[in-house]
């Protein structure tokens, strides 16, 4: 079996009875039931996801999967594709909103080249970023598909081997990209998949005006038109119409999920990667938290179709990880909730009238 | 002059110029415009409190102030009044969802009796918690009101007086409560200062059922028909349907402001503290952070009242500071992107298309 295919069959539910533990001691914490809503919500998810009562959570990555995109030539983007290599020379210096963000929760960042179009042969040579190089940017899915089934599969297969880089070194797990044209990608994605049109998920990315968001709604409805990509197989959507970052993504969702890790979904194009992850093993969805909800107005769309209510809503549109990184605090709130309030029992505090 | 007045006197506006400043920074930084949302809105009004682009937010204190309510004796909470001391209990011994949150953020956590209905003297013999003491409990406003109008200052004062202590040892202060009964009393400041009817802005509280929600309802109905307090007398309205945590609370929330430090408010009690203080100091306001909207009805009222919009939005309704302590975070994240993000010219990445 290929790699995909192990690690699929490796990817099981949540583990109902260290779910209903972490409930048990949650409903008896000293304090009303439940007071501390969808943190105790995430508490529950964990126990259930690590089959612990005291979830390991503290070492973390940030993950951000860069690569370049044939539709950025539409003029899709109010960026310059040599961006995205720029970007990442960024994220090496330390310098953008991620490395700031991972500094806050403790977590390191990793920076893999999953088809930037640029030689960053260097920055591998170093050991400054992971070469999973799938080829010079995809090719534009408004003319045809975005990449090969094949490429499809090696970008998914990329991303579990980065997962599995960090079977026994990371316990949390965050998404990240960076991709000059990928909400175009993650919006086709969106559409593909909820059957919702492409005017409806389909934002302004990068910060795009009236105009360019009509251009970007017709470029997608194109791609969507010439390629035909069958819902009902995701390696075919992200093949047709996705990324190299956005299969590395989705293929990061599927390793986290078969090591029963929590992985924590950022922005709008890295929850297309999800969505890919979804439609190959959806239990692996059960192993993802939504970190935040984005300007994006297909980010919505695409939560719903994962069952998920983002945890953050703080208008963030940057990716490269950053909501993931922010969340992270709340998965160690949740945590601590689980593992250091005190019980009535234990504190000797007076239980509820009924 | 009193040491309110002279409290009140130093209480300006945010600088302008450091906003601009933090603005014209955040303007420049390597991602799509304003990319990082409210985060960033949050990093120019820090800069506007602390006159720094550097603002100090190292030092960091949860003050949660505890005291009794004489209307609890009217049933409208769902735990006896023995709770509120038990629960003082517990924050000193560590093991509420506070202790566990503030640990999150190494934050301190300060417990102040404001007069809780218990012998707290050996907590405050011990250093373990502050005595602030202004009586042993409230009177119930159904039937008159919560205090003397010397307590209101009595306890706002105490509040100040708490906040000039970390003068010099916390940059970041949270709020947080502890008293049965004090949802019942938050729901009372409520309608009086923005007019809307009790039944709209009265919530569940610890989790009382629909007939007890009726009841509580009615219960703030007759304190206001009973009292008639003057929404355009702050002390008044603290006099008439406060309590003593949410006056100190106020204070608390002064004090912050006259030394141009961040308050967090955290849940509906502490929010109402913050009522307080704007209606005696309206410029206080602009030192003050809404940390969370709760599960509670009448915050989204009260954070209308104040002109602001709450970080996170997680179903919480403890109180403790919890809230508080969980947004120290996003103040965290909002300093690293002021201070440790990269601009465009920094490091040599191309700005967008016009």
């Amino acid at each position: 079996m290929s790699l995909l295919e192990t690690t699929i069959e490796k990817i099981i539910s949540q583990d109902d009875s260290f779910r209903a533990q972490a409930k048990d001691r949650l409903d008896r914490l000293t304090m009303p039931h439940w007071a501390l809503g969808r943190l105790m919500d995430l508490a529950v998810d964990l126990a259930g996801m690590t089959r612990s009562l005291h979830p390991p959570i503290e070492k973390r990555i940030v993950v951000t999967m860069a690569a370049d995109h044939g539709v950025a030539a539409e003029g899709v983007s109010k960026y310059p594709q040599e961006v995205t290599a720029q970007m990442v020379h960024n994220f090496v210096n330390g310098g953008a909103g991620i490395n700031a963000l991972a500094r806050a929760v403790a977590a390191d960042v990793a920076v893999v080249d999953m088809g930037v179009a640029a030689d960053l042969s260097e920055l591998v040579a170093e050991g400054r970023i992971i070469s999973k190089r799938v080829g010079t940017g995809t090719k534009s899915m408004a003319v045809g598909p975005a990449m090969s089934r094949n490429e499809a599969i090696r970008c998914i297969e990329a991303g579990i081997e980065v997962a599995n880089r960090w079977a026994s070194s990371a316990d949390l797990i965050g998404t990240g990209d960076m991709g000059i044209g990928n909400t175009t990608a993650g919006s086709a994605i969106a559409a593909v998949f909820t059957g919702v049109s492409a005017a409806e998920v389909t934002g302004r990315g990068t910060g795009v005006d009236d105009d360019q968001l009509a251009h970007k709604v017709r470029v997608i409805e194109k791609a969507l038109d010439v390629n035909k990509p069958d819902p009902a197989d995701g390696l075919d959507v992200l093949a047709k119409v996705g990324g190299f970052e956005i299969g590395g993504i989705a293929g990061l969702a599927l390793g986290a999920a078969a090591m029963k890790k929590p992985v924590l979904l950022d922005g709008f194009p890295a929850t297309a990667g999800g969505l890919i992850a979804y439609s190959l093993a959806p239990a692996s969805a059960e192993y993802m938290i939504a970190a935040h909800g984005s300007v994006e107005r297909g980010h919505k769309v695409m939560h719903n179709h994962l069952g998920k209510v983002p945890l953050l809503d703080l208008d963030l549109r940057l990716g490269e990880g950053t909501g993931a990184a922010l969340a992270m605090n709340l998965v160690e709130a949740a945590v601590r909730i689980l593992t250091e309030v005190a019980t009535f029992d234990e504190a000797g505090v007076s239980e509820a009238d009924e």
